[in-house]
């Protein structure tokens, strides 16, 4: 039966996690489904910002001293619990790309260059490949691609130092099975290193419950730090000092202010630091970590569920009806997202929807995705997105010109 | 003759620089001489950050789209007349750090590997050296050291693939001859990757002139971009696609919305970009960029060398009665920093002059450091900090215990 309005009224009443949506600056008459490409403003980062501004007005290269230098480590704590870490084992650093190279660099080193290849699975965001062909082709190592489907077990051998998977796809919103494919590679004498982008903040994670040694995220999608926030890296704490990151700059030093010549790297998870960071930048994310710590991960699983299925129940007819492609996974296997197929009119869709201040996002080919984020959207609003889908597919706005216009969108 | 401060007063009155000062925003009763650690904070980033997050809170994802994917090229273009570059020859972008490392890597790819040694000279900052070293070692690359005052011509040769050079010694303020060391490296064969993290908005930079083909520098010392603001780099728009640069992330690929599995690197310098960067951190050094546009660097160069020699004009007969010893180097060779060494008291002394509100810095063994930024220091400050380091230093103000303690500042 298709949710009416005073269904989604009722579940609204009954949301445990209702009362976050009023510590988020949104656009009036938006409807924000992209929260898994670029997370909404907490209220609060703006005045955070502003005060890291008196500080750099005022106390200038005092800052540094005064919660600056610090930050990485600081913020990695409070990132800490939300992926089931301890402190110190995570810091907030450079972008997942930066991050990867110095994990697959370390791991390399660590190992004494004893294993060539390094293999990342086709189905990554295209960048986590990228770097590992680039550190690969610097080191003279051998790039190898998991392609989609493939089993990873014919692809992890003695060769291999180590695997680049997503734990959520970033297209399909697909999650695997994180425990079970760590002990699979590991137990071939590999490393993995999960790229945490789609599930940090939008599913409870457990890295040392599962036995994880390397990881990567993003904290500007579900963890709402602000454009371009800078990423965090996870290393279990009895594998931080293994070797070299080949990113040694001064930051990771043992010593910063020494000024010796050698590079020495620091003790534990510092060392995974490259060079001078900019201070503005850990302000909002500092912020919008600690509205993080007051949220109960099983509530936040259990709305982001509830949403994407109300979603979808809302469409299942239209979704039959016109032929649509529904590739979400099941409860035990999904994101925080709800990706829809239309190979012809995907991306017109998502335009018309767009227009209609309804955001999702459209990534080649047809795949029109939609990302819940329990803190900020109530039942209602998922209700309401689903009655705009509904509208521009039965009217067939979408074939309208304006939305057939292509434009770049991260 | 010891100047006045009759004759600094008519020295402010003819400054052409001195309108500026107001477009600082200063805290009271500071006199800042650490502009070459951390530059003061023009007035407009307020505001520039303030319509950023305006447009993070309003805009969301589509941010991307109007001006934020772009910036690290924009800004770029904005620095290149600072630095004697074109237009397309400058992105701003990461830190020095990994700008360094891309570069290294780049070249390396470029000659094919064919010279195996990575050359740093010791008076660089540390961090340019670490990056080295981490390069080296995960690229099977030797790193060889260039020792402070060593003949150049004795250490390049045709095993060298890259000398990393400051232009402006960070400790001595010293400047070297880039054009003549450039033409010397490349008749070698090798390459040379210049520093400009002390030159770049304090003297004037003749990148092209002086026939430069790589080259990084900072935007938070001089040209006041915040804590932290990201690096640039140059390349000569002849030498942009040789190889690829090892940071190999999205941002740098041919085509990054395509999500392409295989890494192609953008034409141009583009090429020199890494992973997604932080949106935010662009504004403030944007606003900035934009009032350094006005600024005359010939007259910039004047008034920072005669501060220079105000600020030892004043202290002439303490500094030789004291029998501290006099670094700064002469015009010709001088960057924008005057440096004094006390062996003994260097420390303590930048202690009491920061308890009186003049803010030097401190490097060991001995150093310090003051720096002149002809932006927003007036001639009566210079005068005013020569003052009060000669109270310091005639009343032994610096013994008192509490100038003692040590503790770190970047």
């Amino acid at each position: 039966m298709t949710p009416t309005l005073d269904n989604v009224y009722e579940m609204d009443r009954h949301d445990p996690l209702a009362g976050f949506k009023a510590r988020f600056a949104l656009p009036e008459g938006m409807i924000y489904l992209d929260g898994n490409s670029l997370g909404a403003q907490p209220v609060v980062a703006r005045d955070a910002l502003a005060a890291t501004l008196d500080q750099w007005r005022d106390e200038l290269i005092k800052g540094w001293n005064q919660g600056w230098f610090d930050a990485p480590e600081r913020l990695g704590d409070l990132m800490a619990p939300l992926i089931g870490a301890q402190a110190g084992e995570v810091i907030i650093n450079d972008n997942i790309s930066l991050n990867i190279f110095k994990l697959l660099g370390y791991i390399a080193d660590s190992q004494e260059r004893s294993r060539p290849v390094i293999l990342s699975e086709g189905g990554n965001f295209p960048t986590d490949g990228y770097i590992a062909q680039g550190l690969c082709r610097l080191a003279g190592f051998e790039h190898r691609v998991l392609p989609e489907g493939a089993a990873l077990s014919d692809y992890v051998d003695e060769q291999v130092a180590a695997v680049v998977l997503s734990q959520v796809n970033y297209r399909t919103g697909r999650q695997r099975d994180m425990a079970a494919i760590t002990a699979e590679v590991h137990k071939q004498g590999a490393e993995v290193i999960w790229d945490l982008a789609h599930s940090a903040g939008a599913i409870p994670v457990d890295l040392n419950g599962c036995g994880v040694r390397y990881a990567v995220g993003c904290t500007y999608k579900y963890l709402n730090g602000g454009p371009g926030a800078p990423a965090f890296i996870y290393v279990h704490r009895d594998h931080q000092d293994g070797g070299w990151q080949p990113l040694s700059g001064w930051h990771g030093h043992a010593a910063p202010f020494a000024f010796d010549g050698d590079y020495v790297p620091a003790q534990g998870i510092t060392r995974f630091r490259s060079g001078t960071h900019s201070a503005l930048i850990y302000a909002p994310l500092e912020a919008s970590m600690r509205l993080w710590q007051e949220v109960d991960m099983n509530a936040l699983r259990q709305k982001s569920l509830a949403m994407g299925d109300l979603f979808r129940n809302c469409l299942a007819d239209l979704i039959k009806a016109e032929g649509i492609e529904d590739i979400t996974p099941p409860h035990a296997e999904r994101g925080s997202q709800v990706a829809l197929i239309h190979p012809e009119h995907g991306y017109a869709i998502v335009q018309a929807l767009i227009a209609r201040g309804v955001i999702g996002d459209y990534r080649e080919p047809g795949l029109m995705r939609f990302g819940f984020t329990p803190l900020y959207l109530s039942y209602e609003d998922v209700w309401q997105a689903a009655r705009h889908f509904r509208e521009v597919v039965e009217h067939r706005e979408y074939l309208e010109p304006r939305f057939q216009v292509r434009s770049e969108v991260t």
